[in-house]
């Protein structure tokens, strides 16, 4: 067995923190959504971090970034392992910028060590994951993995008006000479580390979670149509209030799904309305709803009461339904689940199997290659919000265990057979 | 009895429609808010009117515009006609317009017979009648008549942080020969024409409303404050959601007030919540709710319910209230009452008493002397929409009728002991 490099928990601390700094908010937080400026200053930083380690940075039509430590036979599908660094509008340092971090970590504590592996090590970070400015998320892999069109993508727009594929020929001008990569290609694995973001670890006084798959999740866009009137005539009978309708909706879907089981999770996180102006009875309602559960049959009957409620109480209003993300739950692979178990038992890093509760790249990649999801805990399970935090020691354990699965998976040490 | 002049349908029929063209949707309807570059257009157009008629345009530190026909006796209190130039985001060609310009048109058809008055009669356009840009409305006239101070008014902003200050700043330095104006004067009457935003007039089957007075009304500006969270992993029994509280507390709002009796408005017009990601549990929530009720008995009651069900259905999330306008209903002058029915009466136009069921700046000249309003039709009721009409004889009959109050109150007419 060959000598096994190690990670430098100092190193990867100080550039989460770095990172943080790219859309930082007053106080603390990052707002660094998809193909920003900010995202941009945080690609200079990466492919700066890449290069002192040897790596090669590409991108390719999806904007994903790629960082490539290349193996010694390079016509072997890579393995692939990162995540994505944009945020949400409020977000935290981890999200995303973890598993990237951790990644880069490992492949350049490898590199550093002068080990080249058989098969070359990539990092990803995939474009627009939060799905917060374009909408909805996972843009990155989804085209990777072939699950959605170029052109649909590209014609996305945010609320400016400014389409992904503007945005991203803003981010690719940014980097000329960066090398173009053909969209997809074969991986030998995928290692996608990340913050829980709940406190499942936290509560059972575990570094690791051995995520054995993704809960199944549905998006909709809802529109509710009544009519605009004056608020100080219009008599409260003959009025179509479209915010109103809404009201009913909202809450009879919260009450009707939100208390199934412990399980379900109903949000609705967007909502616009039209012309909301002070004494204007609102003509049309567009609302966002995220619903998941790890449960497919459960969740598919959710989905269609949520319908069937939009239905029946938007009258006297018209309706309209768009399904924009039906994505059932999956299972990771049990080999690399294994090999998680195995690097935290060697470690002596408390492990827990947990199912993700949140979506992640990793379901786009699963189907694709064995993949896998390492995570650690975040403080009171908090995400998506400034206070979002985790402990630089359970930062440098997720990232440890990543490098014991590269190495093992890239051909650099025989942990495989070990158990 | 001296000779009386005539108003001419077909000149302020046609100013209706050039005026509409400022701010012009595509299609029909105006977007044309208070103190945009649309407005500005506006006054170019009512200073030129004014001045082809002799009239001395002006304005004051609240951003009002007059154009004034000096009378024999200029130190004695004009008598002030008008209305308001600024509209809903999709508003019509009508609400604010038609007395803005019938009050204009009297005075030309004055100004135009050769007649002198022995009161000086003022055309005033107010600032920001609508309050859809800078909420609340009705600050010009509420200015001029010292309900709110300047400081207060000009640091309101705008959904794009621009102040009221330096939006009439910029409107100010685009006509710097204006006279300017003290802020407040003595006026000896006020008339103020305009459609009536409901069909009681059209139901029954009359072209003249004579407007007992305004109902009271009553804004409000609530906050729900929860906490932010990820959409896919935050327990539903932990959310602070407030965007499902105010669901919760708009449905019961809906509930308690709406259906009082058949006077009550109840509207909830506005709504921003942030962050307003797809797949953040919402933190906050803020909306307007606009109350109006002609007796002020129950609007005093039914305000302090809404505040009752904010209190006890915001939780677990906090809340806050502003109460933004406080207005009980009014009564009209009865002599300048009695004018309108008189005029109508003699000119064959079928009147009808009415309330007004809109907020109008004439709310707030009432207690600063004898005033009026004047209403005509609207097709339908329908107003602050696009589709918002008046015929061109109804806009007549109000002008001739407004016509005959301003010869009265002007000294111009003997008309005043006719009866």
């Amino acid at each position: 067995m060959m000598e096994t490099p190690s990670i430098s928990p100092d190193r990867i601390w100080s550039r989460l923190m770095a990172l943080g700094q790219d859309g930082a908010l007053p106080g603390k937080g990052v707002n660094r959504q998809a193909l920003s400026d900010e995202e941009i200053l945080a690609w200079h930083r990466l492919i700066g971090w890449g290069r002192e380690a040897g790596l090669t940075p590409a991108t390719d039509a999806a904007g994903n970034l790629f960082l490539t430590l290349e193996g010694t036979s390079p016509q072997l599908p890579p393995v692939l392992a990162g995540s994505h660094i944009d945020s949400q509008p409020t977000g935290g340092l981890f999200d995303g910028a973890f598993g990237t971090l951790a990644a880069l970590e490992a492949v350049t504590s490898i590199a550093e060590a002068g080990l080249r592996p058989e098969r070359s090590i990539t990092v990803v970070a995939w474009m627009n994951e939060e799905g917060s400015r374009f909408a909805p998320g996972m843009m990155g892999s989804e085209l990777f993995a072939g699950k959605r069109t170029l052109g649909e993508v590209m014609a996305v727009t945010d609320a400016s008006a400014i389409s992904v594929g503007d945005a991203l020929a803003r981010v690719h001008q940014a980097f000329p000479q960066l090398e173009r990569r053909p969209l997809g290609f074969p991986i030998h694995a995928y290692i996608e580390p990340h913050i829980e973001q709940a406190d499942g670890l936290e509560r059972a006084g575990a570094v690791i979670g051995v995520v054995s798959g993704i809960q199944g999740k549905k998006t909709f866009e809802m529109c509710i149509a009544g009519r605009e009137a004056h608020a100080g005539t219009e008599p409260m009978g003959r009025r179509l209030d479209a915010l109103q309708a809404f009201a009913r909706v909202a809450l009879r879907m919260q009450m009707e799904t939100a208390f199934v089981d412990q399980a379900v999770k109903f949000t609705i996180g967007r909502i616009e309305v039209e012309p909301n102006a002070p004494s204007v009875v609102p003509a049309h309602v567009r609302f966002r709803i995220d619903l998941r559960h790890p449960d497919n049959a459960v969740l598919d009957r959710l989905g269609q009461r949520l319908e069937f409620i939009l239905a029946e109480d938007a009258a006297p209003c018209a309706f309209s339904i768009r399904r924009l993300v039906d994505a059932p739950s999956n299972d990771f692979d049990p080999a690399l689940r294994d090999a998680i178990r195995r690097s935290a038992a060697r470690h002596g890093f408390p492990a827990l199997d947990l199912l993700s509760a949140a979506g992640h790249d990793a379901r786009q990649m699963a189907p694709l290659a064995p993949s896998a999801m390492i995570f650690i805990p975040c403080r009171g399970g908090i995400s998506h919000h400034p206070d979002e935090w985790a402990e630089p020691a359970h930062v440098a354990a997720g990232t440890t265990v990543l490098l014991d699965l590269i190495l093992e998976q890239s051909g650099l040490s025989s942990q495989q057979g070990d158990a």
